[in-house]
């Protein structure tokens, strides 16, 4: 191990009476739940870039944290590495997910910087033999460097289009290499700053023919994990094309690719685009497209990507209540999208951040798994919707009326429908019985 | 004439120096912009139902308005349609557009409210005779009785699915008699207001079987307009399915109606969406869905549905821009979904909220014609996206290549491309000549 | 007892374990927390407006509530009143709060309606006796009726302010008559909804007269209670002058008012001006204002005042948490300021939206409590600030240097201070403990 | 000249008609109006950071421009304030602003700091005569560096405290030395991350502190400016304590320094507080404590800070009318507090952002100031108050009367007030008559 987190033990479960300050007091990977590990259901992954990547700047002020491995040489991409998985191993974590310049310092030429890349992508290999901790998910990072500042698939300069193109490929194959069980897409510079300079249409059709790409080359080299998506509204950009589940899933239906592609939801984009979060999940869920998580918290009163560590119990729990719903996470996970404040410098807070979501996750999945295996909430929807099960209500939905024929109805019948109570304050009620 | 507009004459094109209160300083119906009258370019409707059927109430204080026609007796439905008719006049408005409620008092039955819609559409029929005024288009309310508290088409109840079908037909019927040249459907109560009671995936099934009917029975009547979505993101509900013109694509899409069902765009409910205006009309023209607008404005900062009057010249233009690139109205046109301030107590108010929002409009058209006529900014964006024209970047595009094929090209030709500038300011300084 | 609530039984507590739906599984109001019973560290009311007087409207449909009471005849205030004791008896509510709208019909005159509140005041007088439920605080309602829209203090005609002053005496008179232990101003129509009309000065001036005629009042009739402004930034209008916690102490240091008033604090409201709750309430304890609360939970994606019961205790725990620090309550309590859902038609959803609103309240303050007592999080804010407690930054704060002294000090001691780490995520972990 | 702006002329007023691209259209410097040149009712700044110190980053990607006086070195800044005095002589900018970490390298103690600053103070001095450019104001930067990260005069660490303090010294000091006509204050590390931390009374008391400090040293030193705070809600901070207008105002009032500091007005930062531009205008002259204008334009959608340039003339045209009706700039002006687009790579794209928003803030001013000397606005606003000027209600205002004594008027009179139009849509109307 290297010194940086010097001092700092593995941090083991110990229960809710601890007085430990690093501790798990409520996730305890080998806990059975719906019969499975607790590790097995939650899947937990480490960020690279915010954790090991990111500075500590924001718009107002420049790099806070004082990290040894700061700088762009291979020497210190290893170094980097090093940490990660030190960290890895303090937490236990099972999974991490990357971009590739998460990784490997940018070369002078695309050349150079995939030869970085496939390097580091054979030393984080080894890293890998022997220890638990597996790749959730590669991605491409195709929007911090200049070269993507008007978009990645969707700019207007051919060239961007093709380096993006060979990019996704080489971290593809990255991906592939260190065993990953998705590759995602999440499009930061897909989108517009402004209308005027903008083909929306074109933009659109750049986008389905590169995401077209994608797919044809998972097949092709045998990749058996989930191409994911990754839905945002905005920020960097003033729109971003991938605004939420509902839209992605009209363009995915556009070219073809509903059955082909899932969705990666994070919380904090969620409520940016004005959804809960158990909102997105329930409609990928419903739309048949649920994928993964990227956990973590957005300030609901900031209008940027606060990217915060979930600290909110019930709000947990009815995410993962959504997850279950959904059949559990498959090859997804719990990846926490989440970074550090920037005040919070010393080696410490990185390992108490993830600590401390870990534990508000496995608690919140845990009174999801009660309130889905005792059953009162879904017998509680199933009843509000049980008069569709049969007779004429269950022709008029499977379209055995017109419009004449159910006016007919109403009219034979005198049908004058008395609304029924919504419920929603018992439902509350009943849910804070499981918090 | 009744006496409610006492004193107010009809109101007439004077002219931009013009010292007269009510007069039209930029719209002269009869002006030729674009190579047709400015009546047929704008095609401008009075909604009934905030002209006439709003009692200046909002959620802390009830009716403010004092208008002699208030009450639900056939009478009184008469007396406001003749009020109605008083105002077009005055205005000289071509269109106006109703939902059943505005119109007819609300019946003990749906037997009687059906004949009460039915002897409104004989009154109003023969008001429309020898008048300028014609119907842009019907839809039903489906959202202020109570029975529809928890939604029409996808309520949980069948008996109310049934009840808003059999309502939705005889307003398409009233709708085709009355020469309607649309057909529109918002869905302000199809949404939920909490997740807990609800069954996404049921009551989409749900819109999706209403929506073919509507579209079955259009073709069975032939009915020549056109079928009109309305999006909204929420409010009243916490959220509406018909969330932006995006998400309608993709439920269209599903229910395989993407080429018969069009948009009805309101520039409030576009901004509470999270998009401009702009961005919405520009979305449903790349998707070919584009339709008709409900102009008026948003507070930005206020979190609910204001529907101002429009009053910002450079904002209508954009907006207007956009509507000029996708081919102008066919049958949709812009109705005034836009409503006095509960203050504005006096009839003139009726008047000079109309005639300042359709000079504003009128104006915002002239310049943004001006500028697609000029061409320069189209100009601009072409040139932008060049470079897709032609060779390897058309056949790119156009799928003749894999990623593999595009890292060779890469590789070989160590591409590196360098930004280009996005010209915003340059592009918002042209816009602004024309302003 | 009237027979609206005929089946339901007095609300008990029974335990967290307990199976019942309606009972109390954390409030016992009999037990100890840091010294004092349950019920008078919460002191909880209903508020007789959201429960009794509305009918399920919102800005798109009408009354969905089927009441007995509704009507306008004094008959039906008196049953709306036995209902109201109904239900505090059931609840074992010890508060309640009132604006005279809610109670008595409005009459055709003031000095008719101040008849009718003068009989409701009497009836109601006589229904407290012997009961254990006392009145928190009345207010006025000069918002809701007509003569209202322009604002009540700052309206521009000098009759409604003549009008808003005289029924602000009546109603003061009947809170001190029954008893109530502070008297309320919320100025719901003390805004403006456009600029343009506007004299932001007079109304300042307007407002301030009336507050100190409020207060003087006040001291004359020998009340001892609090006087509360409730602040909140806009809705109904576009700006309203109480904007949030610290404006409104600008307002009052203006008027030489910040000793004789305090605030009353409202959840959602504080959601609406961008702050947090708890931000609202450490702001008045910082500036030694604060009075009391209205809770209740705004849904932070809807940009209105949602009044939803509170549901998320971690956020209560918070709220609680401050107001602990400031003292606990002195003549204020926790007023539901919530409504039920308008879908929410049956009498029991009415018991149950308080139940689990008291229970959320009751176990957040248990859990506030147990994090105040414990101390470990007041140690840590202490430490961070432990550096100004003596020395040269004691004379610094206490005003001992000038910013030359303070330049000679940092070039000579070479001052170049390095940052501290601020601990968010491991004080959220601290907190969470406790949750 | 550096050869930076090469093959860009100095940009001259043209006129509307003008097909240039870069010319003033709208902007004459020497056009009187209201009896003064368009210079001096303007008082235009550049802001030195946005347009000579910013890179084009943004969280998700860094450095977008390519800037020869990129660097840290005393060389580079004097390249920088080369290129910058290059750009005023371009615009015929009559003032500039600036911190100081704009124009110095930072050094690696607080000494070699100021001593760049004073030397840079020198070079800049040198530069400024004979030219017509003159300093608007000057300020610190206390939020940049990594030691300013919780913040400067409210830092829990007394020696950021002091540091800041002597930061603040040396920039009046150099403000003086350079002619500068105000100082100006922005905190923006002046707040919180959360509330968890912090202590808002101790912090509170700190700012005081640091702001009679700034007073007291600006009598002592002879500084005949005003002392300007500028106001921002939160951003980078979860809550800045300067929070608007208002906010600032009980703070100043309780470190009696209301009749010492003026307020800095920046329309983006009004729109973050949810407040419209015009609005903290209004209110700072209402107050009385109305100072200067940062002019830009925050996209109403998105919720960081995105400091455009102004694009929209009836918006200017309301927020000078504000200036105006407070008699005008006296030391303040018009700060361009705008940057680029990231993508807007190109020299010519800078003097573009300025070109155009001189000119959409000469017509705005233009267009309010023949909406002020018409007087119809105002007119129609003295009418609705006008029955305040005599008889009673005179006298209520004033004091002489008591609620008592109202109501006995109100029950004499039987006043019944009937609520007036507040005729919205017609003064809207009215302003476009101006646009």
């Amino acid at each position: 191990m290297t010194d940086f987190f010097n001092g700092i033990e593995a941090v083991k479960y110990e229960g809710p009476e601890s007085d430990s300050e690093l501790c798990f007091r409520h996730y305890d990977p080998d806990e059975i739940v719906m019969g499975k590990r607790m590790e097995d259901n939650l899947r937990f992954a480490v960020a690279y870039w915010h954790s090991f990547a990111w500075e500590g700047g924001d718009p107002f002020g420049g790099r806070t944290f004082d990290r040894p491995w700061f700088g762009s040489s291979m020497d210190m991409a290893k170094l980097k590495a090093d940490v990660a998985f030190d960290m890895f191993k303090i937490l236990g974590q099972p999974y991490f997910c990357f971009h590739d310049a998460d990784m490997r310092p940018e070369g002078d030429s695309f050349a150079e910087s995939t030869r970085n890349l496939e390097d580091m992508v054979d030393y984080i290999g080894t890293k890998m033999e022997g220890v638990d901790t597996k790749l959730l998910w590669g991605t491409a990072n195709l929007f911090s460097h200049r070269r993507f500042m008007s978009g990645a698939a969707t700019n207007p300069d051919p060239d961007v289009f093709a380096y993006s193109a060979a990019t996704i490929k080489t971290c593809m194959d990255a991906t592939l290499k260190l065993g990953g069980e998705n590759y995602v897409l999440w499009g930061g510079r897909e989108g517009y700053e402004t209308l005027l300079n903008t083909d929306l249409k074109k933009e659109r059709a750049q986008a389905g023919r590169m995401l077209q790409m994608v797919v044809d080359y998972k097949h092709k080299i045998g990749f058996k994990g989930a191409i994911l998506i990754e839905p945002k509204p905005q920020e960097p950009t003033k729109h971003q094309y991938d605004y939420d589940v509902a839209t992605v899933y009209g363009f995915l239906k556009d070219f073809g690719l509903e059955n082909e592609v899932q969705m990666n939801i994070e919380q904090g984009h969620a409520i940016l685009a004005g959804h809960s979060f158990e909102h997105e999940l329930a409609m990928a869920s419903a739309l048949g497209i649920f994928g993964s998580i990227d956990m973590n918290r957005n300030d609901y009163q900031s209008g940027w990507d606060t990217d915060q560590f979930p600290n909110n119990v019930p709000e947990t729990a009815l995410a993962y209540y959504e997850v279950i719903k959904a059949g559990g996470f498959k090859s997804g996970g719990t990846n926490f999208d989440a970074k550090l404040r920037r005040q919070s410098l010393d080696p410490v807070d990185l390992i108490a951040g993830h600590v401390g979501a870990m534990d508000v996750c496995a608690l919140g999945f845990k009174k999801a798994a009660a309130m889905f295996e005792d059953g009162k909430l879904e017998q509680e929807r199933d009843a509000r919707y049980a008069g569709w099960n049969e007779g004429e209500a269950k022709k008029m939905l499977e379209g055995g009326y017109s419009l004449e024929g159910i006016e007919e109805y109403v009219r034979k019948g005198d049908v004058n429908p008395e609304p029924r109570s919504g419920k929603q304050e018992r439902l509350e009620n009943l849910v804070n019985r499981y918090m």
